[in-house]
């Protein structure tokens, strides 16, 4: 059977009918649309020589057996945030079952070829990403997890078990990598770069380490009317100043520094703000590099304390370290580029995918990214031209072939 | 009776202990502790050769007559926010009553005397201050306050009519300044400036006047992983720009200018800020300086919103002039607390008071300062030294004399 990007882009739209609605796809993990999800992806394997499981961790995996045990994966997931786009983390899985036909079509491939269908990648019910793929790489730790609530008030570990997932048990998926040779993951950019450069493909370098932190500025509330300038200790003049450093620390460096959130307190029109915290997401993809914006970042914040008669605290919400690609794939996927697109480009991942998992378990991992347009994703106007996502199906099928025989040769 | 500030010390905690609890006093307007308060200070009245009204507005009227039908005013208000200080407004209040004992001893004065004890200062509850004093002004819209509405749902009018106001005959109570020839108002200073100075008492210039507004950058809201930095419409560049710029406005111009509120949205920490909403609470003295500062800030942030790419747009929340005062009333008022501190300062009042209404309605008008300790009020810790208080009242006194004199001058 040839490959067929069109079969593709065809399963992606009767996928989007089947579980989306007017507002988006709704196939938020756990519930009875991401079921649906997954039974339309059964239905799709089933007519293919491949055995499917559920892992205890709950992702799916097919596996088309190889002549030799080595194994390439190659990954996705079909569960997306609510109200979110038709191509975001299932296009990976449909153009893999698509190069899944393919290679089965021609007998018994040389290495052994696994699909997976990563459990609940997007944290969108219950804040805690990459579920599935972190029980695989041994990163989850079951008890930070569990008493995790939807807003409705159900446990993550309640919608888990009524999808036959025994979060006691999860850390058992960590088996599903012995013999893994190679992980690649199709997923659209979902930023603005590829369609900036007008360029359809892209090979991903990594992800990005990511620093998050809230700070504080701590001043003094005071009357907007009765106290000078000069009286003044502004909070707020702690987060304008740092602010503005932190971008200009993530220009210096090519990372990237948000402040995505400020709340003022007492936060009323006549009153100097007394307490203002912000939000900072910094990323790079080189760790080194990473640290030093943070350590930067922290340096500003103490300077404009002082000038600002203000006090500071700095409190970690959450951080993660880069996860570089492996060089050999990064070449591949580079070439596969080139011959289906003509032109490459290469470019790290700001978002986290579950690649970034298998990559910490020590698999060796490379990404391909398609462009989106307008680099709008989890939005029901996410969006990629169709000749795109026909190339990235063909680019995905020249990377599995290339990789499956750079396994041959590194055994 | 010679003047004794001892007793008004005394009465202010009496006043104290009767309408205030652990969280400081409870004096709303138009409640039942205000009700009370009002009662204490009826009684503190009873004693004196004075006739007591309430006007249509809710302004408590105590009129001691004089050899002329000139009057001399002096006022404050009993009512205090929720959780308030013991001094804010009946500091005011119970000096004049200890001014109106000293006058009344001395049998008839030249100039009738008149104390006032003006409605909902504050606006605590309904969100309008200067309830009483604007009725008397005649800048207060019945229709603009008919509807408001405190936090049980109680309308302002219906608050009102209990406490014998028919709103639809507030107005009315402009019959009360006939004859006005001067107004009084000794206020807690409610800032730093005086403490900082080291000096017990000030002069006051007149209140500010404020332009108020809410600005609206509006950006593109964007991953914060997958965009370069490059590719970013910041809506928060433009307020971290314009609050740095707003300050310095204020200080080259000697005035003040607060942003009290910033909000982001989405506000979250991954995601660049595609909306951010900050006030902005300007104020001078001089309404030419003010026009002055209040263009510049629009002008910032135009060109802010352009070096960010963003969009901009400002929407009016309130303004009001300023209110400078007497001349010879401030003089006046400058040799009254020479005469009690030793050195007396001028200064503005960033806060509003009763005495901008007066001040509005015609009335030659002048305030004094007392320092607060920390500059703190709204607050259960507004505090003000004895020894400060005492000589308040003294300087109180000795204006309304110098006053009088004045008055009889003039006419």
């Amino acid at each position: 059977m040839a490959l067929s990007p069109q079969r593709t882009i065809a399963e992606l739209k009767e996928l989007r009918a089947l579980t989306g609605n007017a507002d988006g796809a709704q196939r938020v993990a756990f519930t009875p649309t991401w079921a649906k999800a997954r039974q339309f992806l059964r239905e799709k394997l089933s007519t293919l020589p491949v055995e499917v499981k559920q892992d205890p961790a709950g992702n799916l995996w097919a596996t088309l057996k190889g002549k030799s045990d080595r194994k390439m994966l190659i990954g996705g997931h079909i569960d997306s945030v609510p109200n979110g786009g038709w191509l975001d983390g299932c296009l990976n899985l449909l153009a893999g079952v698509e190069v899944l036909r393919r290679i089965a079509a021609e007998g018994p491939p040389p290495v052994t070829v696994r699909l997976v269908d990563w459990a609940d990648e997007e944290g969108a019910r219950f804040g805690r990403s990459l579920f599935g793929s972190s029980a695989v790489s041994g990163a989850l730790v079951p008890d930070e997890v569990r008493n995790l609530k939807d807003k409705e008030g159900t446990l993550l570990v309640d919608a888990a078990k009524a999808r036959g997932i025994d979060l006691d048990h999860a850390l058992d998926a960590r088996s599903e990598l012995k013999n893994a040779a190679a992980y690649l993951e199709l997923h659209i950019e979902q930023g603005p770069v590829l369609e900036s450069r007008n360029e359809a493909m892209g090979a991903v370098l990594g992800t990005f380490g990511v620093e998050r932190h809230a700070i504080t500025f701590t001043g003094q509330a005071a009357h907007s009317g009765s106290t000078p300038m000069a009286h003044r200790r502004d909070a707020l003049g702690g987060v304008s100043k740092l602010h503005l450093a932190v971008r200009e620390i993530a220009v210096n460096h090519g990372g990237v520094c948000t402040v995505g959130s400020v709340v003022t307190k007492p936060g009323i029109v006549t009153a100097v703000v007394g307490e203002a915290e912000m939000t900072l997401d910094q990323r790079h993809l080189d760790a080194n590099v990473l640290a030093t914006m943070h350590h930067e970042a922290r340096e500003a914040s103490e300077r404009i304390a002082k000038e600002e008669k203000i006090d500071v605290a700095w409190r970690k919400i959450w951080q993660i370290q880069p996860f570089p690609f492996h060089p050999q794939l990064i070449d591949l996927a580079d070439e596969a580029i080139k011959e289906v697109c003509g032109v490459s480009f290469r470019l790290p991942s700001g978002p986290l995918h579950d690649a970034a998992e298998v990559c910490r378990a020590g698999v060796p991992t490379v990404m391909l990214f398609v462009q989106s347009l307008k680099g709008i994703s989890h939005n029901k106007i996410e969006d990629t031209k169709e000749e795109h996502i026909a190339m990235s199906v063909q680019a995905l099928d020249r990377l599995a072939t290339k990789t499956m025989k750079w396994i041959e040769r590194i055994v």
